[in-house]
C-alpha cells in the first residue's frame, strides 16, 4: 500500500537516497533528471541538507563539457556507527564514518557460553576502548549493529534456540545495549550480517542474489534474496549447516544425522584428522599430535606439506560442501556463492572438490549463471554487515532529523 | 528509493488497493482513518471511482451501533481476466472476475513437446472457446496470465533452455500471443503460480513465506518468499526435483545422478514398478502389466488395495521427498509447505513417511514453525495463480485509467 506523505519530505528522502547510493558524487542537475523534478526544487532542498552538514560539494564531478559541476556527496563525518560481530570465542568491533569508511577497529576475547551476564560486559569495554581509538563520543554514533552466532528475531533483538549460545534464549541483547548505550541498536545473525557486509562492501557488490556461506568451527549461510536478507519466519533461514548429506552419517548436535556441519565444519576435520591418527594411518598429524589437540588449522598446513591423510580430509569436506552447496543452487538460483570462514585458509584442497562437486549435482541452467568466489572481507564481514545495517538505520535517523546537531563538527582520525 | 508523485494520485492509488484488499468490504470513514486523511479527500476519490464503475457500494457492512454503514468493493464486473496453465499434455484456462471469481473453465489435451507453432493454436481456441462460454468479449480481458512447464524469463514472456519443452527455447510466447489477442500478457513458470495461486485463494492465504511443491510425472517447486515470488536470477529458483538424494542413485535427464525426481516423481514411482514386476515380485500389479504401461495411478491404488510391494515404492518415494524437504526447510524457514501434484492421490502411503523425515531431518526450530498442508485448489492451483498476477496486472491498468470504458456493463453469467 502506498503511504501518503508530505511531498516535500518525500523530495527530501529522495534526494538524501540518490546522494547516498552515488559514492563518486552527484550533481544538481542529475538529480533533477532522475528524480524528474525542477532544478529550484532540487537546489532548495540541497541548501537545507548542506546547512544540516548532512552533504558536502565537492568539486571533483565529471564535466561532460563545460565547466567541471560541483558534485554532492554524503558528509562522512555528519555522524559514526558502530558494527559488532559476537562470535563464539571473540568479539570485533568496527567503527565507521557516514560513508562506510573504517575509522578503528578492535578484538577481545571471549566465550559465549558464558551467557550474557560475563558477555555484554565485555562487548561494552571492546566499544569503549573502540570510541576512544576513533576519538569519538558516544552521543555521535547514530547507530549500533551486532551479528551474533544464532537465530535472531530481528524485529525484538533476541536470539531465539540458539544451539551454541547457552543462556542466551530470548535474553533481550538489544534493549540491554541501548539502555546502556542510549544509541538505536540492531541485532541479527552473524551469517546474515556476513552476506550483507559482502553485498555492500565486499565481493558481493552490485549482485542481488547471493548467499555466503561460513565454514569455520561450524558452517552456516546468510542469504540475500532479491536485494534484502532473508531471514525466514523464525530467523533460522540459512541453517545450510544441517542440510543432510550423509543419510547414514554421524550424529549431530541439532539430533540429525549426517548434517553437513558433522561432515565438514572444521571441528569435524579436526575429529575425523585425530581418528585417522589413532586409526594408525599413515599422517605427518601423528607427530604433531603428542599432547596438542588436532584442529583444522593442522590439516590444512599438513595438505600444503603434502599429507595425503590431510588432503584426502579436506577433499571429503569440500565434496560435501559442494554438496550442499549445489542442493542450494538448484532451490535458490542466486547470481554469486561467497564462501568465507577460517576453513577456506586450506586454499584448493578444500575449494577444488567444491567447485567439482558444485558443477556436477546443480542444474546446469542454474550452474551457469552461478558464479562462486571468496569472501573479500575476510575476519571483518560479519561486523561490516553489522556496519551496513547500522548505515541504513542512521540515515534514516538523519533523514527524520531525529539527531542532536553537534556544536563541533567530528574528524575522521588518521588511520 | 521513494518515488515522486501526485498526491492525489498516490491518495487514489492508496484508496483502490484498500478496496481491493478487503474482499469483505471497507467503509470511507475506515479508509479515512487507515490513510490519515480527511473523510472529505476519501469521498471525492471514491465518487470518482463509482463513477468510473470500479468500485460499487454494498449496504452489507458490520454497523458498531448507529445505523449500518455503507461498504464499498471493487466491481467485480470492471472487467475480467484470464489464467491459463499450460502443461506437458494439457492446457487448463479460467476466466474471473476482478475480485477473482471464477466465471468459466475449460480444458484441452496438447503435447508440449510438439512445439509452439502447434500448441500455441491450441491455447487460443481453447481462450475462444472459454471466452464464449463465459460470454465475455476479448476486449473486456484486461490481463492474460500463463503459467509453462519451464524456467522462464518473466520480464521477457520467454522459457530458457527449458528440459521437457523441446522447441520452445526462446520463443517469444509473451509477445505471440499479445499480438494475437491485443491484450497484456505475463508468462511464468507453473510452479511459480502454483505458489502464488495457493497463496492468493488456496491453503497459503495469509502466510507471506511458503513453498508449493507439485509431485506430478516430475517434481517442481514454487516459492513465495517475504510475499513475493521468488524466481532466481535466471528462472530457475525451486528446482527441488533436481536436489541430489541420493549420491549414488540413477541417471536423471540433467546429467546429475540420483536426482529427487528420478527417486520419486510419478514416472520414477512408475518405472520401479515395473521393475518389481520384472524382477518377479509378489505383487498385484503383475496382473494389470500385461498389455499395460504401469502408472503412478497404479500402483496407488494397488497401494491402497493392499498390495505391500506398492506401499513400498510409495514409502520410499515419500522419504526422499521428506529429504528434499527438510533441506527446503532447513535453508529457507518457510511457514508452510503445501504439497500438490496427482502423486498426492496416494494418500497417508506417500504422505506419512513425507512428514516423518521431514521432522527427522530438519532443524527443529524450523520443523516447529514449518507447517504441511496439501493444496486446495488441486488441478486448478497454476491456473488461479496467473489469474493471481493477471488481477494484479489489470487493477494497475485500472488504476492507470489504462483501459477503454464500455457502454454495455457486463454480467456475471450463472454458472
Amino acid at each position: 500500500m502506498n503511504e501518503i506523505r508530505n511531498v516535500r519530505q518525500l523530495n527530501k528522502d529522495g534526494i538524501f537516497d540518490i546522494i547516498r547510493h552515488s559514492p563518486e558524487g552527484v550533481s544538481r542537475a542529475e538529480i533533477a533528471e532522475m528524480l524528474n523534478v525542477s532544478r529550484a526544487t532540487v537546489s532548495g532542498i540541497v541548501e537545507s541538507l548542506i546547512a544540516d552538514q548532512l552533504v558536502l560539494e565537492l568539486g571533483a564531478g565529471v564535466s561532460r563539457g563545460g565547466r567541471r559541476p560541483i558534485v554532492l556527496q554524503v558528509n562522512p563525518d555528519a555522524g559514526r556507527v558502530v558494527g559488532i560481530d559476537i562470535g563464539a570465542t571473540h568479539v570485533l568491533a568496527v567503527l565507521a564514518n557516514l560513508r562506510g569508511g573504517v575509522l578503528a577497529v578492535i578484538e577481545s576475547s571471549l566465550d559465549i557460553a558464558h551467557g550474557p551476564h560475563v558477555c555484554l560486559p565485555i562487548v561494552c569495554e571492546a566499544v569503549d576502548a573502540l570510541l576512544q581509538r576513533g576519538q569519538t563520543p558516544m552521543d555521535s554514533v547514530l547507530a549500533f549493529g551486532i551479528g551474533v552466532p544464532g537465530p535472531v528475531i530481528a524485529a525484538h533483538g533476541i536470539v531465539s534456540s540458539p544451539p551454541i549460545m547457552p543462556g542466551w534464549d530470548g535474553f533481550p541483547i538489544r534493549k540491554n545495549f541501548e539502555t546502556q548505550w542510549k544509541i538505536p541498536t540492531f541485532v541479527d545473525n552473524d551469517a546474515d550480517f556476513g552476506a550483507l557486509g559482502e553485498a555492500t562492501f565486499g565481493a558481493g557488490r552490485g549482485e542481488p542474489n547471493l548467499a555466503y556461506i561460513k565454514i569455520g568451527t561450524g558452517i552456516g549461510c546468510g542469504l540475500l534474496l532479491d536485494g534484502r536478507i532473508y531471514r525466514g519466519v523464525v530467523g533460522t533461514a540459512g541453517e545450510i549447516g544441517h542440510v543432510t548429506v550423509s543419510q547414514d552419517g554421524p550424529p549431530c548436535k541439532c539430533g540429525n544425522y549426517g548434517c553437513l556441519e558433522v561432515m565438514a565444519g572444521g571441528r569435524a576435520i579436526a575429529e575425523r584428522a585425530q581418528m585417522a591418527v589413532k586409526a594408525g594411518q599413515r599422517t605427518s598429524l601423528a607427530a604433531l599430535n603428542h599432547g596438542h589437540e588436532l584442529t583444522a588449522k593442522d590439516v590444512a598446513a599438513a595438505a600444503k606439506a603434502g599429507d595425503e591423510v590431510s588432503q584426502q580430509l579436506l577433499n571429503d569436506a569440500g565434496r560435501h560442501i559442494g554438496s550442499a552447496l549445489a542442493s542450494l543452487i538448484n532451490l535458490l538460483n542466486p547470481g554469486l556463492i561467497i564462501i568465507g570462514g577460517r576453513v577456506t585458509e586450506a586454499g584448493a584442497f578444500i575449494l577444488d572438490p567444491i567447485a567439482e562437486v558444485v558443477q556436477k549435482r546443480s542444474l546446469r541452467a542454474s550452474y551457469q549463471a552461478s558464479r562462486i568466489a571468496l569472501s573479500e572481507l575476510g575476519q571483518h564481514t560479519t561486523a561490516m554487515g553489522a556496519v551496513a545495517l547500522a548505515l541504513d538505520q542512521a540515515y534514516a535517523r538523519v533523514r527524520r532529523g531525529n539527531i542532536v546537531r553537534r556544536s563541533q563538527p567530528l574528524q575522521s582520525p588518521a588511520l
